[in-house]
């Protein structure tokens, strides 16, 4: 499955963030990209080199004249703000909006978002063509996402609904030795291994010193393990009695 | 619960994108900033602009020397890169990265995520500080996450495991309308009311005739139920009999 809604930008001024916003759809598999009358009209040569090789969304991008006519296809509109209004439409959060999207695509619907001006963002009229107002959870004393960056999270949420990897998730371990702990005891025992001649071969002293790092961190110590080895180091380096 | 990781950037190069990244942090609560030997030195005039307004982050970032000292404090080390790698380390996904992050900080440990240089992205030997790699999934075909994009959606993750709010997910409606079939009959309604001097006071023409959008939207009438309210209004529209 993947989901394909249509991404409606009402009046965007820029043609850098008309790009972005095409940049940021196809990292996560989007392509039906619209506009309600761009400011300064369509194609837009600004467009292209911010878009960073996501030409293709550009090139089949819709112009439309009104909001009605770019979401004439659709069965379920979201209204991408912030802002509270006087408007009677249940919110979606960006993962809800993806949940919403996919129960459409199941049954053949389609589905569209609506983002506003970079400047002044949605009208209560652009609104109004909306059933689902979606709004981003953020800080509530920094609320400040541009354009490119509203679409990103939207369109990372579709991707992922449909994605099936499954993370790999490893549990704390209590007690674990921090990185500054973990970094001593591989300093200890470069230190030690130096002045012993351990690393020989010219050139490969880097790889050598930074497998050891890795198998130290992978080795996942605790913090007393971490003193232990630094010990048997120490008792190593002595000469035999 | 507020989560605050470090996002440390690896010899990021332009202050642009130092200023971009510490938006993106501040809209998901983050403020722990830190910088391994930036390549244009540090404070860096480009940052503030583009951080705009999420100065307080920029005020309060370090500048460390090495990646080992940046991550010292850290009990787990996150290491952002999209590249396979010839090291043996878990991966984990943003969300189940910010899964990591919470259950450490319920151990009062910290976390740490390094971000690489814009250009060439994080080396082998940074790589090799961290305990596991976080990798966004993305378009197989079409992967290009700039840092600030990359740092929102982790971000976004950690702001979301922690946030409360309960999204509305309204149920998909079998046979539901399209906006077009809502718009047409919205169009009909205001059409005869018009020729009826229905909309009498001046200047509030947009506005009711908004509220009867929202009031068409909001029923969430199904393509049939279209159908009988235009015949409906067709038949009301007739001289009486």
């Amino acid at each position: 499955m993947t989901l394909n809604p249509a991404i409606i930008l009402v009046q965007p001024q820029l043609g850098e963030n008309i790009g972005k916003t095409a940049r940021a759809m196809l990292n996560f598999g989007l392509t039906d990209l619209r506009m309600v009358s761009p400011r300064d009209g369509w194609p837009n040569p600004s467009a292209g080199p911010a878009a960073s090789g996501a030409d293709t969304v550009l090139d089949q991008a819709k112009v439309y004249a009104t909001v009605a006519e770019a979401v004439a296809d659709c069965h379920r509109v979201f209204a991408a703000t912030v802002r509270d209004r006087d408007m009677p439409k249940p919110v979606a959060t960006p993962q809800a909006a993806a949940q919403i999207v996919a129960e459409h695509d199941a049954s053949d619907m389609n589905c569209g978002f609506l983002f506003g001006r970079e400047a002044s963002g949605l009208s209560n009229e652009d609104v109004s063509h909306a059933d689902i107002v979606l709004t981003v959870p953020v800080n509530p004393s920094f609320g400040s996402l541009n354009l490119a960056q509203a679409v990103i999270l939207i369109a990372y949420e579709l991707f992922n609904i449909t994605s099936t990897a499954e993370p790999v998730v490893p549990a704390v371990r209590e007690g674990s030795a921090s990185k500054g702990e973990s970094e001593g005891l591989h300093q200890h025992l470069v230190d030690e291994l130096i002045s012993r001649g351990y690393f020989r071969s010219e050139g490969r002293e880097a790889t050598q010193q930074r497998t050891l790092r890795n198998l130290i961190l992978n080795a996942g110590f605790s913090s007393q393990e971490v003193q232990t080895l630094r010990g048997v180091i120490k008792s190593l380096s002595r000469p035999k009695c």
